[in-house]
C-alpha cells in the first residue's frame, strides 16, 4: 500500500436530491484519510439543474452552483474541475447523489442517451488513459459507463439502472451493502451505497472497501 | 452497552461557515449506526442568520432556512425541534459548526452573553433534568455551557473561546486531537474536532470517542 496515494475526489453540489449525497462523500474522505491518503475535492463550476427542498421533495424558485455547494463538504478547499490534471493524482473519486445524474450528466433525465459535462468527462478519460483507478459510488458508475462504454461496474440491484448501463455498452454486476465490482483491466471500483436501502454504517463500509482496493493497487 | 441506545441529533444547518459542520454531523451520525445505535435528527425551524459563500467566505443575498438546509444532512428524514421529547431519546448530541454559534445560539456575535434558541435550551435542560447524556463536538460545548452553567466541558485550546465558557460559569478544560471530557456528574461529553487544525480521520476518532462514551453509560 502506498500511504502518500493522492485522489481527485469530484462532487455535485451538497445534498442527495439535487448534489452529492452528503454521507458518501464524507465517508469516501474519512476513508482516504484514515488509510494514509491524501485528497483533493473538485466540483465543476455551473449551476445546478435545480434546488430540491430536502424535506419536501418540491423544486425551490432558487439557483445555485455546483462548486460553491460543494464547497460546504470541502470546508471551501476546492478547486474548479477546469485545474484537474491527471498527472497529479494516484487516482478519481466519483460520491454519488442525484446531483451526479442531474448536474455531471444528464443520466436522470435521459438515460443511456444522457449527455455528460465536458470537464467530467475529460477528467474521466485522462484518468483512464493513464491506467489510473477510478472509484464510483451509487449511481456515479452509470455516469463512468457513459464515457468509457466496455467496462464492468454494479449500481446495486435496480433493474431500470442495470439495463442502461447495459444499453451505454458496459456489464452490470449485481451486488448488495458494502460489496464492490472491480473492474481489474480497466481499473474501475464500484459499490452501491444509497442505490440500496442501507443504513449510514454500510455507506461506511462500501466506501472504505472501494478506497482500500485502489490504495492496495 | 445497550445496543438500542437511541440518540436525538441537533443540526444547525449544512455548512461549517453558516450551519452544522458537516463532516462532524455524517461521522457522529456514522458513529451511532456503527456502534449499534439509532438516531433521529432535529432542526430548529428558523431562518439562518445568514448564508455564505463557503469558497469566498463572504456574505450570499439569500434566506435559507435552518431546518431545511439540515434535511441535506438527514436525507429529509429530520423533525422540528419543537417536536423533541427527552421521553424519546436516551441522549442528544451536538455536531459542531459556526451554525451552532450563530442560529442555535448568538454565541458568535455576543460571546458570553449570548442568546439560546429557546427550543435548543429547551432540549438540553429535558436531558439534563432527565439525567441522560449530553454530546458536543467543536463549538457546542459552549451552547452547553451558556444553557447548563456549572458543568465541565472542552473545545479544544483556544484561548477566547476557553474564556468566554468560564465567563458563563462552566469549567474549560484544554484537550487535542481525539480527547474527551467527560462531566460524569452532569454526563457531558465534549470534543474540540475541528476547533483544532484537524484532519477528517481525527474527526471520526473524535466523534466516536464521544459517543462510545455516551453508549457505555
Amino acid at each position: 500500500m502506498n500511504s502518500k496515494k493522492k485522489f481527485a475526489v469530484v462532487l455535485a453540489g451538497s445534498g442527495v436530491y439535487d448534489g452529492s449525497e452528503i454521507h458518501e462523500a464524507t465517508l469516501a474522505l474519512y476513508s482516504i484519510s484514515k488509510n494514509g491518503g491524501s485528497y483533493q475535492i473538485f466540483a465543476p463550476n455551473v449551476n445546478q439543474y435545480h434546488v430540491i427542498n430536502h424535506i419536501t421533495g418540491e423544486e425551490m424558485s432558487e439557483t445555485r452552483n455546483v462548486l460553491v455547494e460543494a464547497a460546504r463538504i470541502a470546508r471551501g478547499n476546492i478547486k474548479d474541475l477546469k485545474e484537474f490534471s491527471a498527472d497529479e493524482f494516484d487516482a478519481i473519486l466519483f460520491p454519488g447523489g442525484f446531483g451526479v445524474a442531474k448536474n455531471l450528466c444528464t443520466f436522470a433525465f435521459a438515460g443511456a442517451e444522457c449527455e455528460v459535462n465536458p470537464d467530467v468527462a475529460s477528467a474521466i478519460k485522462a484518468m483512464h488513459k493513464a491506467k489510473k483507478p477510478i472509484g464510483a459510488l451509487c449511481i456515479s458508475p452509470a455516469l463512468i459507463a457513459k464515457v468509457l462504454g466496455d467496462v464492468e461496474v454494479t449500481i446495486g440491484e435496480d433493474e431500470g439502472t442495470a439495463e442502461a448501463i447495459s444499453k451505454m455498452g458496459a456489464t452490470h454486476v449485481t451486488t448488495t451493502h458494502g460489496e464492490i465490482v472491480f473492474d481489474k483491466e480497466n481499473k474501475i471500483v464500484t459499490t452501491p451505497c444509497y442505490m440500496l436501502d442501507a443504513t449510514i454504517a454500510q455507506i461506511g463500509d462500501g466506501a472504505d472497501n472501494v478506497v482500500k482496493t485502489i490504495m492496495a493497487l
